[in-house]
């Protein structure tokens, strides 16, 4: 295998009883995604736990040394659910500190707003012993670094501009290209010649997404492969051949 | 612990590399969250995989055994990258069968439709042996039930009417009750008080969900409880406090 092929991977780790419960709908799961595969690293799994600090600290373990980067979103707000950075410094076998950065960053933020500095807020200055920061351009409290884990915030807007931040910073590979063809074709229609064009194309994989719209079935197939030429190629053999077995193209996209 | 209190728990995976990579938005977390919780079964944890017959087949293993039921959605279409019986089957160590009760529900299915029962199509017919049938009253192709382990397709309304199918039939404990309570409160200024009345009220799990709306900050904050007086009692304490702070209600919920 070339150096330039060795695949980078990440795990996620949903923290929170809300997503569980089913009263918030998880958002972050496909934004973190989204933002990985630009930067050429693959969302190899996710876990959603509770707000439970054991819970937590053994997924995050399992999961650090598994993969090449670990995120986790949720749970570092300023109320009593908010364990996260706790169960990190017990992952880590590290207390947990006040880091000055983060206190001062809190202290501009809440100076000119009511109530100031309170020591709620004050918590969500607290991270694991050896830890850095992660900018949030949103509502200044930070993100926290720890090792090959990456804390961001749950609520995703947050989330959102902590990766932002985050931006070009990571090592990965080549960034996985996507390639849709649509085609008002029934998938168990073709699934044959899908797996006829998977098999021909080494280096590609096609993932089938039926749909049914303006009362007829249809699907978009989807091409993905870390070579942008060949998914492109894979994709107008694809094409080509559900044209040449009658059915009608359309545009590719949810 | 009285038997009555026993707590009930499932766990689900969510199979498909087209949430992993970020192109479809999961939904079926929320959905079966919400279902279980109607049945008195917590959702204790969910996992994300890719379509791989060995990473499913041992996530399987793992959560089957540590939950009461363990729910599966996704990969049990007709194309080469539906490999959920397959994984399954190998997680329980027995063969793939075609059930004749599958085969004969897909052949009325698709009696009148163009191209009929296509090799691809009784694809969706195999099932791991000793496996007993979901119905699915949208769309044909059963659903699968092996041991304490829920097979569900991935399309969310699909996965709907196989929970439909499925309500009333699984034994659960009492079902959580939740109470919410809005206030134009910033989370980190009520921290303490939201502790204190989690610590006053045994048996209870009271949860802070921020929000920004109109310019002006404000929290719901959820208390849960299998006892549903308890949880509005409590839910009346929380409210009350919040007036006597001075923080003005909104109606709950998001």
């Amino acid at each position: 295998m070339e150096a330039e092929s060795r695949q980078w991977t990440a795990a996620l780790v949903v923290i929170g009883d809300e997503i569980l419960s089913g009263r918030t709908q998880d958002l972050n799961v496909a934004q973190v995604a989204v933002w990985l595969n630009q930067h050429g690293i693959r969302l190899a799994e996710v876990r959603i736990v509770p707000d439970d600090l054991n819970r937590i600290a053994e997924t995050v373990n399992a999961l650090r040394a598994a993969h090449d980067y670990l995120f986790t979103t949720g749970g570092i707000g300023p109320t009593h659910d908010d364990i996260t950075v706790d169960a990190m410094a017990a992952a880590f076998g590290v207390p947990v500190v006040v880091h000055p950065d983060a206190r001062r960053i809190l202290e501009d933020y809440y100076r000119d707003r009511p109530g100031g500095l309170t020591d709620a807020r004050l918590r969500m200055a607290r991270v694991p012993q050896g830890a850095e920061l992660i900018p949030n351009p949103s509502s200044g409290a930070p993100g926290v670094k720890m090792g090959n884990v990456y804390i961001l915030a749950g609520v995703p807007y947050i989330a959102a501009s902590m990766l932002e931040a985050l931006a070009g910073k990571l090592e990965g590979g080549r960034p996985v290209v996507s390639v849709t063809v649509g085609a008002r074709a029934p998938e168990s229609d073709v699934a044959d010649l899908l797996r006829e064009t998977e098999a021909a194309n080494p280096g590609v994989a096609i993932g089938s997404y039926p749909f049914f719209r303006e009362g007829r079935y249809g699907a978009n197939f989807v091409i993905r492969s870390e070579d942008g030429e060949l998914a492109k190629r894979t994709g107008e053999e694809l094409a080509r051949r559900l044209r040449e077995e009658g059915y009608e193209p359309v545009a590719g996209g949810i």
